[in-house]
């Protein structure tokens, strides 16, 4: 059963799709106050109890024991230090005692206290008068999810080639060097379906441009690639360079399609391109405008896009860069003593998305002025809903290949996501795997992290073993930062190994797909905590390093270095499926604890006593694969 | 067998202790060569193989896999991706296709690629042309220890309230908030040993002395905490404020005893009091007259210490933030650019701890001018030995506390270590309980991290979990940095689960205190990697969860968020000892692998077959405890 309760005029968000008749706040079922314009509502907790959700953010599954905040950030260090990561998900479900989830479809800040002040109480902060809250009962988590998810509507889709393996990089700087790593692969014969073009095959940082000395004859060459069985997927940026005479600028300017300053200038923040102007995507004819702004590069025969940057990301503001220059400019005269010395060093450290900055921007919404914080964690929803909408229009449904790095419940109607810039780290593994049931929740199926890690650099053996989580998520791309020791799997010793653990995912793609697209359909997870299939096992119940698979397996990662196995729970007699190129190796297992082998070619897989799952021959390329033949193991 | 080669002519840095005849480096039996004043040697590994060592660093056990730096550094981000913290442990061995140990003598940066660049190679880099190189062969690594330890001299041991429990915090700001603190743990019943006094005890942050106005009277207040057991701990930085008048600053400058730029004037930089001066540790006068100006607050009936900053960390110079600066005022006039304003950014976020900072310092050594680069890693070692010098000139052996942040082996001799301001993330259980294997191989016994964690915000089941592990390291100190959560035992709920926990501290501490003392004698490890006592068993082998403790346990604390026991593999059959209070339940537990339950409140100790290890009775202070009476369970 979902109930809807309103409180003041809420901002369409487009997050449910199920029509509800709004109760009266006052019948709201949990202890309650307003104080100084915010909302708080709190539920307590017994020993034991478990609370699941909020999607892409850090931490356990089980989220108990912190402070979390639903605020789109742009911050590269996803350390357990962090309350907010790119997304905002406002799902949270309790487990035990009760069972019950609670949906906050609000864009403003929400703030998540789920037992770090009180160890036995959550308490959850909406930073706005003006919401909707949605409470889910009757069932246990699996059910609640299903209620919730058949209310916010059904998962977007991508082409059946997206759940190829993606090679990406900041950045490929030209035809050359893309050329490079599909060579690299070929050779290597790993299979590959991808290839990303970070910002740098954009004329400036412009979106909707290509850099035609990188990329001469661009829409030639994209069709040369497909011809390879290779999509080339551009990234785009949410801000526009500030520049007259480039058309999507002037066109935003001549329709005052950006977001505003206070006195009605265009609104103005540094990112990428240098000084941009930022689309207001709370505005419908913004949003279609902007949308098809993207036929440029369809056009070129680009079947696939990144959404990047749209939390909206500011490196910094006019504003804040001139305040800390005049800072400076004092403190030159002065003899500075050590607090002179920390507030300056933290006057430039604190440029970037600067809250400050964030309070200065206005939208418009039906005509009125709204201040971006109150809508803020829609504005990167809102980029992905202009781009999905048009191609929903102009190519049809399961076209285009679409994720955004910010993302709210609503866009996964329209694109998947993924987790943004983690780390090479091994312990970035762990936390990945923890995201994936928590984003299903709230309806992101396809998604999947930056395998081997973005920021710095990337062991050969931390790539394979984050490979061999990867294998099995929908989004399976690899993607490093600039500057980063080459991560593409061409480029380590030995190259076999990566080909073994690649070439299982392809011969795992028609199951892999049928299990997306059941979920899709039944509105249920791809990957669920093994307390969801296992509520009564208290060793299952507080398992956060192996996952459920769909309805008949389980996947559990090794994610230490230097191991060459790990301790894997079995709930029930499983079957270990030890898969590794064409190889295939069956283990009978009791439930129980085990120390299993697994070799760094090596996937592990564990399949339900009397279960067979399906594998196809690998190929090259997912358009190669024979997916009528299944051979069942 | 121990074998020593002598390139060029290295500094004397107190390392090592037996006297061995230098062998022709042409005879150095490892592929090696010099280039451009470096001197790089390699050995190859085979899958499978161990490589230990480098003390207090970051990442596993077995250190496969990563780039490490020996370079003392002032960095409180211990992530993954850092190759050095703050000490300067130069110690590694292989274990498997064959065994060997390799101690760098060496001063300047060391450079330890153990299998990043070529997965099989191990390649060391010693920046400088003078060094000792000693090979340790014969024998497996508990040997190989041994010798190595035996050619470095005895440990250091502490008084022996020094395993008291102890309670720290940046900072208790006066008399009042020291009072408190105590008060808090008198009245939960909680044990307590030490309290200390972070840097704001001081006037002005000026060494060796006390603010008054914080704490009237020091003394009689130093002596009526002692009649209550209690032990005030005060912090020594290595940087003199510059102030004339301030004695020590006033003695330093007439007897020429600071650090040198080039033009042989005093090279100063900001640290906590502003612009400092830095006493040149490397010279024997110089630590002569540091160590002495200990008395002063021996005098007040100080017994402990702990020596901070002495990387040493560089806030910033004059030169650093005059060049900031002048960029500031340079940008201002322009418009600034994306490479601008990240380039600004950038200097300024850069200000702390520059290389080229470093580089300008100057020692005198034996009369000549030496670059602080060459000698950089005994410069906070220095400081130990000044005052260890000192403390056992006038008070004798085991009299004195004291541990340091920076360090280098030799001053294991002199002094403990802290493994430096680590966060309050779960992850940093399970590091720094790897560092204490690796800590315990360079001679480092008294040491321990921050419980709880320094940087950032304690959940109190984090602390739980992280006193579970202290509960066993000698130095058992909770301590966190100004603007996080209070941390202390007693300002969590429900504190009689944290008295159980250090209670059980209290019961062990006879134990301990002997395990330490025979490991000091027999120049042995109190804590061992699992595959020290079971090589040949594959997952004891590669276990980095769980450690060896003394000759007949095993410890395996619980490291996950919302757990409420962990999987523990057991090498052989023992006896799981769940300990809380004065509680003792004995669990008979057979080879392989177990899910223990263990809960917030309780602590596990695993005990051979056939062993027993004795209990006194809890107290609130180690000099109430009756270690004359126990309990062998």
């Amino acid at each position: 059963m979902i109930r809807k309760f309103t409180s003041g005029s809420p901002v369409e968000t487009g997050a449910v799709t199920l029509a509800l008749q709004a109760e009266n706040m006052l019948d709201f079922p949990f202890v309650n106050s307003f104080e100084s314009g915010e909302f708080t509502f709190c539920f307590s907790m017994r020993d034991g109890d478990i609370v699941y959700g909020l999607g892409e953010s850090v931490r356990g599954i089980n989220k108990r024991g912190w402070i979390y905040e639903s605020y789109c950030s742009d911050d590269p260090f996803h350390t357990e230090s962090k309350r907010s990561l790119y997304a905002a998900h406002n799902f949270i479900m309790l487990s035990g005692s009760a069972d019950f989830a609670v949906f906050v479809d609000c864009p403003a800040r929400v703030r998540w206290d789920i037992g770090y002040t009180k160890t036995d109480e959550t308490k959850i902060t909406i930073c706005s008068a003006d919401f909707d809250v949605y409470l889910i009962t009757g069932g246990k988590p699996p059910e609640l999810v299903r209620e919730f998810r058949a209310a916010i509507g059904k998962s977007y889709v991508p082409p059946f080639w997206a759940f190829g393996y993606q090679q990406s990089r900041w950045s490929y700087h030209n035809a050359e060097a893309v050329d490079r790593v599909i060579e690299g692969y070929n050779r290597a014969n790993i299979p590959l379906d991808c290839v990303y073009l970070d910002i740098d095959y954009m004329q400036s940082f412009k979106d909707f441009t290509v850099n035609e000395a990188a990329f001469p004859d661009f829409k030639s060459y994209v069709f040369a690639k497909r011809k390879q069985g290779i999509h080339l997927i551009p990234i785009i940026d949410a801000g526009i360079k500030k520049e007259d005479g480039y058309d999507v600028y002037d066109e935003g300017i001549k329709n005052g399609y950006f977001c505003k300053n206070a006195d009605g200038t265009v609104f103005e923040a540094g990112v990428w391109p240098g000084v941009c102007a930022f689309p207001d995507f709370l505005r419908p004819e913004v949003r279609s405008w902007f949308g098809s702004k993207y036929q440029y590069l369809l056009d070129m025969g680009i079947d696939g896009f990144w959404n990047d940057m749209n939390e909206p990301a500011l490196f910094y503001s006019a504003k804040g860069i001139g305040e800390a220059l005049d800072e400076a400019v004092e403190a030159k005269g002065k003899n500075l003593d050590l607090g002179g010395f920390f507030h300056i060093k933290d006057v430039f450290t604190g440029l970037s998305n600067r809250q400050e900055d964030y309070s200065s921007i206005y939208h418009s919404i039906d005509g009125r002025l709204v201040n971006h914080q109150s809508v803020h964690n829609i504005y990167g929803a809102g980029m992905t809903r202009a781009a999905g909408d048009y191609f929903a229009e102009v190519c049809g449904e399961e076209k285009i290949l679409m994720f955004s790095r910010a993302s709210y419940v609503g866009a996964h109607r329209t694109a998947g996501i993924w987790f943004g810039d983690n780390h090479s780290w091994w312990s970035h593994i762990l936390m990945n795997l923890k995201m994936l049931p928590s984003a299903n929740m709230c309806g992101f199926l396809y998604c999947g992290a930056d395998l081997g890690g973005f920021n710095d650099n990337a062991t050969r053996d931390l790539v394979l073993r984050f490979l061999a989580l990867g294998v099995f998520t929908p989004l399976m791309r690899n993607h490093s930062a600039l500057g980063t020791r080459d991560q593409e799997c061409c480029n380590f010793e030995k190259t076999e190994d990566f080909r073994d653990v690649i070439e299982v995912r392809y011969r795992l793609i028609p199951y892999l797909y049928g299990i997306f697209k059941k979920a899709r359909d039944q509105n249920d997870m791809i990957f669920r905590p093994l307390s969801f299939d296992y509520p009564s096992d208290k060793i299952a119940r507080e398992c956060e390093t192996q996952l459920m698979l769909g309805d008949d397996c389980m996947i559990a990662p090794v994610y230490e270095q230097n191991a060459s196995g790990r301790t894997v729970y079995l709930p029930e007699d499983m079957r270990l499926l030890k898969l590794s190129g064409r190889r295939v190796e069956s283990i009978e297992l009791q439930k129980g604890l085990h120390y299993i082998d697994v070799a760094l070619n090596e996937v592990p897989l564990f399949v339900k006593k009397g279960k067979k799952i399906p594998l196809c021959q690998p190929a090259l390329r997912t358009r190669d694969l024979d997916v009528d033949n299944l051979e069942y193991v």
